[in-house]
């Protein structure tokens, strides 16, 4: 697979959102979202998705320029109207302002309506996490999850991320959808010729369905738990959790009337409601971050089942990755994403992704 | 099976709550708060538990009169010595202080330390709730969860309870342990005769059960989500989450040095970790309520895989037992539990059960 050197890969993300209408701070903000999600090896959050970006940009769904503002402010509280601003001019405003709220009042809950996608919500929950804060970031997203007992969508993927800190230098990351897994994961299985266990999508006759194909051209996710017999419903009580956190305390749209997954209504603004907390540790219990590190000492000391797969911590697997990656100096990627971006690139007039071997 | 009013089964808590040592409101709280669970449908934690409360109050582990104080405080925060008190002496404290505080600050947080069995996570939350605010409750438990890829214990049921208003007179509750299921689901299929579904427990083998009793005696309950494949390590995750909240920000002991679930280390107090949440929709955007109940009315509208089974919203099931054990006037217990309960009251001096049917 072509390798890409790290500061190249944000380079093009950076000249291919300024070349498409993004101002040079605000493109660069989520060429660094996009470019963790590549080092912390989720794909199908980094590159892969900037032509989504752009297009949104193009369509005017996205304001590149556009700055979000205060709608409404108390001690420890914010609405924001996030004005169809990139995702991460949104999530940084968002996140530096529950940061502030934090250290004051101890904690900070801000919700944004009029949003665009946001990307990895860990990443955002990581913002507070450097700060020595416990952080939380929560989106909602299309329409794709069935709730249990349904044949048909009506939930989103609705991602929880919570970052905490531990010393020294360790954290706790726990970033997930509320589905059992994302589309991501179905393509995989797509590209691998394999079938998915059961419990993670449904067919078109709204049964669990083990074909990835079917899965994916259905676009039927299970939430968290998968069927009603394994508590699926869990999941999706999760979701709807997520929902009320996003949309009704921010007055975006509700995900059943949002953007199919799809992308069918191109040009309408997402719409999309997020919502950002910062706790600030420092005003409960003395060695919050000691007390969360001996638990992640005590969870990866733990025997495991295979002695072949140790016991990972939540966050270990991006943070393996990410050391990786960074050893390497480079990030690898599949010739057909490298062609794609580059066709992009030459539509926008940007110096195509050179690869480094 | 026997029936029994729902004033006498208050009465009769009450009662004996009040002879093992119990204030009169402190065991009147508690009392709500059981049988709320059994008016839901939720045995498990009801009556059922009664016995589990005195013997903590007569060993000393809980103090029935002690009052929770505050530690440390901010606008929206504060950080609370629950003292041992009753389960609901503390959580009643400490959701007391997050209404104030949301309603003023716009969110309110509070952890707290030498906690109790606090019963439903969403009995606390559904408090917040009928103030017309969105309430969290959150508290860790015995070390009885599995993570992912480990073959020994090491995180509790961890739940996590959240409670939304909608209008008019109608709400989301979202109120869940952490692991696939409770232990309580394992006794009822034992007492069924019938085998567990994949996903729920391990053997001592460390390996995958299907046989109840094995897996009750193993008492090692796998995470939300089952198995790796099924993404079980996001269940964990969730336990992990509810831990921070819950032991590191309050300074209570962690989980996996806690009091096992078959209670060997009878005398010595739970120190278990509280998190207490709550937000006020009115500091944010306006139709919250409105906004959920939208969500509501969709969700339960959905086309059902099987018509005889609806669409249900988190709560639902719980609303719908209440009402009809309401309609009904009175609650059924299993004839042994009733006994049960007669050979405590005996030894407490208290009069017995009265079974009205
Ligand atoms: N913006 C959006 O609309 C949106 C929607 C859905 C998902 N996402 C993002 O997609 C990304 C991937 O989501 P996902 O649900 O596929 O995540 P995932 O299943 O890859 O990982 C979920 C979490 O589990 C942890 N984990 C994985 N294996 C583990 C193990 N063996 N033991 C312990 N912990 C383990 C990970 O560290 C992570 O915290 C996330 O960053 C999420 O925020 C975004
Ligand atoms: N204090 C503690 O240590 C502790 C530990 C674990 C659990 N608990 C409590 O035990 C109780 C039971 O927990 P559980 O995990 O067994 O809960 P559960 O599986 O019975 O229900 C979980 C949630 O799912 C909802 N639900 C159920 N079926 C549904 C469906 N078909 N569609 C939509 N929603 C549905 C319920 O309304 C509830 O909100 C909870 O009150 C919990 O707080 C307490």
């Amino acid at each position: 697979m072509p390798e890409v050197r790290i500061a190249e890969v944000r380079r093009f993300m950076v000249d291919c959102l300024v070349a498409a209408g993004a101002p040079e701070h605000a493109a660069g903000a989520h060429a660094d979202l996009l470019l963790h999600a590549d080092v912390t090896g989720h794909f199908s959050h980094g590159l892969n998705r900037l032509e989504f970006y752009i297009r949104d940009i193009k369509s005017g769904a996205t304001d590149a320029t556009a700055t979000p503002v205060i709608l409404k402010e108390a001690a420890a509280t914010a609405w924001v109207d996030g004005r169809d601003a990139l995702g991460a001019t949104v999530a940084n405003f968002c996140m530096d302002l529950v940061i502030r709220k934090a250290r004051h009042a101890g904690v900070g809950w801000v919700t944004a309506k009029g949003c665009c996608h946001f990307g990895m919500a860990g990443y955002w929950a990581l913002k507070a996490e450097r700060e020595g804060l416990i952080g939380l970031a929560f989106t909602n997203s299309s329409p794709i999850m069935v709730p249990t007992r349904s044949r048909e969508r009506a939930l989103g993927t609705n991602p929880i991320g919570m970052a905490a800190p531990a010393a020294p230098g360790d954290s706790l990351v726990v970033d997930m959808a509320t589905t059992a897994v994302a589309m991501g994961k179905i393509e995989v299985q797509i590209h691998k010729g394999e079938d998915i266990p059961e419990g993670w999508a449904l067919g078109p006759d709204g049964k669990v369905t083990t074909d990835a194909q079917v899965a994916f051209d259905t676009g039927c996710l299970l939430p968290l738990g998968g069927s009603e017999q394994t508590c699926g419903y869990k999941g999706y009580g999760l979701s709807a959790m997520v929902e009320v956190f996003t949309t009704a305390l921010s007055g975006a749209k509700p995900t059943h009337e949002g953007r199919s997954w799809d992308l069918a209504d191109k040009a309408a603004p997402a719409d999309l409601g997020q919502c950002f907390v910062a706790i600030d540790p420092g005003h409960f219990a003395p060695g919050c971050a000691e007390s969360v590190a001996a638990c992640l000492a005590h969870w990866r000391e733990l025997q495991p089942m295979d002695p072949s797969l140790p016991v990972l911590v939540p966050g270990d697997k991006e943070r393996m990755n990410a050391e990786e990656t960074r050893r390497r100096g480079t990030v690898s990627y599949a010739r057909a994403q490298v062609d794609k971006c580059n066709r992009v690139a030459e539509s926008l007039g940007v110096p195509s992704l050179q690869v480094a071997s």
